[in-house]
């Protein structure tokens, strides 16, 4: 289970504000209680300004670097600010979060996953929007697999995300979610799934409850990544104890190591 | 969601212990912390000395129908004791656990169902022992509906139970029973299914943990009922947002009531 941590993003304020005073503290800090928490990846957002952004980036990236070894997520919708970003991290593994199905994006993002031969959290949404069932959702990620290939992206380096939404205001589109999940591993064999977890309780009270029930039902439908708070009440606990179940644990061994490490 | 609540049950030494001393207080404290964490049928198995068995069951039920108003579930292996604790219940609604898909245990316990008009817990097991697929018990579950049936009983009074195997020793069962859960409730439209929950944790650590999760998986397989200890960490929390998260709670009204009513 490949995770994508993703507290240091700008849309938090306390993140926002630490990049405006450049407070290496609280950076430092998130990248590594994230990695102690069992993070694969550390998602870098530093879109608080956008003019702003590349230079907020690259400080935001340094300071990441200093405080973990884990590999880094450039997060960003700007492709000049994807690629500084990848420059920053050359020699080593990188993801970008994200590319979409809309043909402007993926003319921009796939060369720069081509080029620096890293992994890509791609978005089931294309021109016409968010997607309402897991049909349209297969059919916009086959369409994005397809279109990287023929850039030489090769599908074992893409993570599609089938854009939850919150089960608040469109409550059928878990289980469309959840479904799309198991049929996008089932058509295109060889891709990962992930997803950005919390926006399914969006709204609503007790979310970490509803995060990680919700991440255990994904897991068993097949789902091998999550952008996700790994802090955050239980989630890591879920993780492992839904990978056990799914059969991806031979004799729950890292089931156990996981609970014996646990802080008590 | 029907929950069986299964703490009132004499495998448990603090049980056969309080059976046995005919101390009614750990019973009365049974019954009652099992109603106020949410149970719909309160189980009771006396079966800690076979031969006291009736005489340790009509006590036990006399104390359970003094300290709650939920309807029991009788739970026994022994038609003999399952007559005389329906016989106690008589004119109200009740529960049997279990029927299987041995011949002599459908003869003996089907005819009390119809003849009681209570609701079955139905083992999908046979005369062969405990089916390895989802397929199965598949078979198996429809066997079971087709004899009830024809007793009179009718699939919505039955709860198929896909007889959950220890994850420690049959890791591919989980993922089996996962798929007869979705298999049964879509081939018998009308049938519920329910488990034994706890099962899948039996010897590792953590089994809050992993019954939770798995208990959330099930649930958005279409699980309706479960056999499960309510008081125990998390479980209630983690079926509340499973009904949320598949669609069977409109608004999430549930879910917020559950969560606002929560002690603090």
């Amino acid at each position: 289970m490949l995770i994508i941590a993703e507290r240091i993003n700008a849309t938090r304020s306390r993140i926002a504000r630490a990049l405006r005073q450049r407070d290496a503290a609280v950076i430092a800090r998130e990248a590594r209680v994230q990695t102690e928490a069992g993070a694969s990846y550390i998602d870098v957002n530093a879109g608080a300004v956008p003019a702003r952004e590349i230079e907020d980036l690259e400080w935001a990236v340094g300071i990441v670097r200093q405080s973990t070894d884990l590999p880094l997520c450039i997060d960003s919708p700007n492709p000049a600010v994807l690629r500084r970003g990848l420059e920053l991290l050359k020699g080593g593994p990188a993801m970008i979060n994200s590319v979409t199905g809309e043909a402007a994006k993926m003319k921009a993002v796939l060369p720069l996953a081509a080029e620096f031969g890293c992994l890509l959290v791609a978005l089931a949404m294309d021109d016409r929007g968010l997607p309402e069932t897991a049909q349209k959702r297969v059919e916009i990620a086959s369409k994005i697999v397809k279109a990287a290939e023929a850039h030489g992206v090769e599908r074992a380096r893409i993570y599609l995300d089938p854009c939850i939404q919150p089960l608040s205001t469109s409550p059928a589109q878990a289980e469309a979610v959840r479904a799309a999940v198991g049929e996008i591993m089932r058509a295109l064999p060889g891709v990962h799934t992930t997803c950005g977890l919390s926006n399914i309780s969006f709204g609503l009270p007790d979310r970490a409850l509803l995060n990680r029930t919700y991440l255990a039902c994904l897991i068993a439908a097949g789902l091998d990544s999550a952008i996700v708070d790994p802090t955050a009440e239980g989630i890591m606990d879920t993780v492992r104890a839904a990978e056990a179940l799914a059969g991806r644990d031979e004799y729950c061994m890292e089931y156990i190591r996981a609970l014996r490490s646990r802080p008590t």
